[in-house]
């Protein structure tokens, strides 16, 4: 690596670039770069003193990472950041050598870390590892399980706590003061360096010396500030945490253009407003996301109504049931990834007592730009498994509200899902209508096959229905509105009516909404054929999600004819005369 | 409560018979007493001075529990603890309105508790709210994220931290030291009193008064002694975590009659022998069960290639992946059910990356006893759905050595699974045979139905097979072995062979084992019935194992009779001419 063959007096012009050019890049490509903003001079410091990559740089999340990947050579790549030929968002080992470990959830830099010192010791290879790991990441209890077990092994692990005071919000918990820190780190048997100011290289450099001159495991606490470099989002790191392409003299965020119907989060946040103005034993809880999850916007009307508990998904949902086993009616907003954090919990203090608590996941199916680590595919397969959980997914507006007031009214532990992005722009209604517990809806009527859709895909499936009516193919359509339990009349009855069922999710195709309703129909009515359509067993990349979706054959286009080569093997080419199918109410 | 009305010098004495009632019932039925031995005072305390069940006491685990079950009502029924019809070895709300909070898994109880403050702030009820949580839970890092979430909020939480030193092994981690204790919970947030003496009332009283007065979240560090009062438990606190009857004079422990085939656990800790024995790469990870797992077994041949991280199943899977990223073979060794505390991290850290870390989950199916919290029944579904995973489950010893051979050897991330209990008692080959990831083995021929087994019900199909042959019904059997990948072409070359499967595992009846053969059959044999036997979708109470599989269907006589049923709806209760069905290698 060059920047190893500069004299140190050099570093910091090195870092002035390198924050140079990531205002530069962040501006006109936005993304996570107030993060990486700060670590500049931290991530300067690291490379120069380590011999990456064949010692372990190990970070965390990945937000922080971006001046790590233009030092390894990524730098042009960073104008394509996300983007489905660019780099990932986050860290990935397959992106380059310099990647020592994955990342895009928070908190598990120390653990990998802590196995690869051992691994290092135990190989001969002579390897140093260190770790970087944010003050919000440090919230995380995994975080925590790792620095115990590094402190009571001793081992050489070593570990940068890179403080800037936040998560994505204002941080929770004291652990910037230094009294704590040093207490915190020390109680679980490692020693702590610093503070040192993460910005003043002729500071940092030998403390991130002294840091791996230590005997066995240690922590160096570098104070950062989040957004460092760029006036406006070192005064609203909050807003700034990651942005759209933005004018660098000014600060002022260019009209991103995707206008038109509002985020389902909002959609989500205003439900919940007008579900806990009827309801005072409703509260909310975020892990460290009162933005992504539209919490933000709660606060501002019910501000003594919500928790942020931190990035903390864990105690997120045995908090909510402690919550509600004594009279309330929580209500946790984690995006559908986070929430396999916290899969036992729901499994052992939500539904095995069968508290009143509701599961509001965000960002369920694919989420496009930031790729495998944040996609939302596993989770009606990880839920349905769970006795006594109710598990549904809206295909508008007006059923998230709808689904939303069913849940708190019900008293059961109750999951609903919804996709990241635009909603469906439906006019609201005053009165949102009651959906009762496993309850589908049948919305088109046809003899020939049935197209069953869950919450995004319902659309999708009455697009599908249009493409058939085109060739000939009368298809009934289906929103099945709920995975657990499956409206089990609704669905036999269309099936006997049709013969033919054809299952569409914006999810794994293993174990998801497709597999429940052939597990009923296997039950059921055991000759009939079912089709499911959702994505293949693998992770999925980065990139454009309407791309992703039609690259996994879970479109319309796709699916309709796939259907039609489904039912006539071999006239499937043939187009017949067009027929409408009536629409059924 | 009578307890109340005592005079606090009386309470040394209650506290004297209360541990006296302990060891005597301890000695006549077994189960978890030393660690209730540590905290009869304590109990003594909490239940005098706060005013249960309206104050809300919430204990982490249940293992400490037994003395607050003697206190509220329950002692008579200890000498049941565990069976049917007895209360269970843990805390349930539906046992007693003094369990405020279900437990089992460790680690909840400062989550579920900081809910309960804020319930009772909301709600004005005016309870006082006090968890427990020992050395060994605190190592767990959902209890850490609740501290933190509590110093931050600083509500009027109140923890006692029971610190005996132990997990169920001596405990990972230095919280047992007074300054350490201290930093701890201080740099979280939460006022630290104590230590003190959790065995004398004259101290113990006025500390709990001053936690109780605390003004916002405060912790009680009370040190403890496991097993105290029973001289052999004081002296050997790990072997006696937990018990068999036993003499109460001696502390020698009765016969438990168990001889026969070796455990599960040894037959697997043996296999790892042999296998780390050829490869060097081979290491092993126990979350603070080196006992329940087999690794004591591993490391006593292997001291130094066994990793107990504590009760921290989160950083258990992610430092294994570190350790694989660098060169290894991990073997982590967790129980199913505890497996669903790192999903994320398997998911995310493990498969994604595609590492080479080895999954073997002991406790696989109903384990009887300890009930809900711990029956391993959703494995299969949670962990089929991964991407990258392989997930096996072997139905004698030998392919349990070909099984773990084959994941070491393969580079791949693997799963294995097994009940607790006795293995077949097979002879071991001197060379078990590689078993090909994918691959499963057809055990019998018969041309009217196929039975496919998975793990421990291959067995239950051979029986099953036979109880058909008597009704004249010709039954295939099929070893599936791997759940994913399938071994697509046996499964469909047998089902064209006989038109109708029936699947039978010790699982949940949704997602797993059958309906991952559903899904296959219905992709490429449409009309193919196919028939799940699994358990019912509902939590299976703690009970005789053998028992609960035969009320849940899942034994060889209730699945032969539906089958019967299934394959004859006109005629099954008609005995055919018996006929022998040639056996296949």
């Amino acid at each position: 690596m060059a920047l190893r063959r500069l004299a140190r007096a050099q570093l910091s012009e090195v870092a002035d670039e390198l924050r140079s050019e990531l205002i530069r890049v962040g501006s006109e490509v936005g993304g996570h770069f107030a993060g990486s903003l700060g670590t500049v001079e931290l991530t300067v410091a690291l490379h120069y003193l380590l011999d990456t990559p064949r010692d372990r740089l190990v970070w965390d999340v990945g937000h922080q990472a971006y001046g790590h990947k233009a030092l390894t050579g990524r730098l042009g790549g960073l104008m394509k950041i996300k983007k489905a030929d660019g780099p990932s968002g986050f860290l990935r080992r397959e992106e380059s050598a310099y990647d020592a470990f994955g990342a895009g959830h928070a908190g598990t830099s120390v653990s990998a870390a802590l196995g690869m010192v051992e691994a290092a010791r135990r190989t001969g290879s002579g390897a140093r590892v260190v770790a970087i790991i944010g003050d919000g990441a440090a919230t995380s209890g995994m975080s925590y399980e790792a620095l115990n077990h590094a402190g009571h092994l001793g081992s050489p692990l070593r570990v940068v706590f890179n403080d800037n005071g936040m998560s994505i919000a204002p941080n929770v918990g004291g652990l910037s003061k230094t009294r704590r820190a040093r207490h915190y780190f020390e109680s679980l048997g490692l020693a702590y360096l610093g503070p040192v100011d993460g910005h003043d290289l002729d500071a940092l450099l030998p403390a991130v010396e002294s840091l791996l001159a230590a005997p066995g495991a240690a922590v160096l606490h570098v104070r950062t500030q989040k957004g460092r470099g760029f006036a406006p989002a070192e005064a609203d790191p909050y807003k700034w945490h990651a942005t759209t392409p933005f004018e660098r003299a000014t600060g002022s965020v260019k009209a991103s253009g995707n206008g038109g119907a509002p985020s389902w989060t909002h959609a989500f946040a205003d439900a919940l407003i007008r579900v806990a103005e009827r309801d005072p034993r409703v509260v909310a809880i975020t892990a460290a996301m009162p933005d992504g999850t539209g919490l933000d916007r709660f606060a501002k009307r019910f501000p003594d109504r919500v928790y942020d508990v931190g990035i903390a998904e864990q105690h997120a949902v045995t908090f909510a049931a402690g919550l509600a086993a004594d009279g309330l009616r929580p209500v946790c907003a984690i995006y559908s990834t986070f929430l396999q954090r916290a899969f036992d919990q729901v499994v052992h203090d939500v539904a095995l007592q069968k508290l009143p608590v509701t599961f509001v996941l965000d960002r369920g199916g694919l989420v496009g730009a930031d790729g495998p680590t944040h996609h939302g595919v596993l989770d009606f397969a990880y839920l349905r498994i769970i006795p006594h959980l109710v598990v549904a997914a809206p295909r508008d507006e007006n059923d998230l509200e709808g689904l939303l007031a069913a849940a708190v009214d019900s008293g059961r532990p109750f999951a609903l899902r919804f996709p990241r992005g635009a909603a469906t722009g439906v006019t609201l209604l005053s009165e949102p209508k009651a959906l009762p517990i496993g309850r589908g809806e049948l919305l088109r009527r046809g003899s020939d096959v049935a197209l069953l859709g869950i919450g995004r895909t319902v659309p999708v499936a009455m697009k599908i229905a249009e493409l058939l009516a085109e060739r000939g193919v009368r298809a009934s359509v289906l929103d099945a509105r709920y995975v657990k339990p499956l409206d089990a009349e609704l669905i036999l009855a269309t099936a006997r009516a049709t013969g033919h069922l054809v299952t569409i999710e914006d999810h794994a195709g293993l174990g998801g909404f497709g597999s429940a309703v052939l597990e009923l129909v296997a039950r059921e009515l055991p000759r009939t054929p079912v089709r499911i359509h959702g994505l293949p067993d693998r992770f999925t990349d980065h990139g454009d999600v309407n791309a992703q979706y039609r690259a996994t054959a879970i479109d319309p286009e796709s699916v309709a004819a796939d259907t039609l080569a489904w039912l006539r093997p071999a006239a499937h080419a043939r187009p017949r005369e067009r027929e409408e199918s009536p629409r059924v109410a």
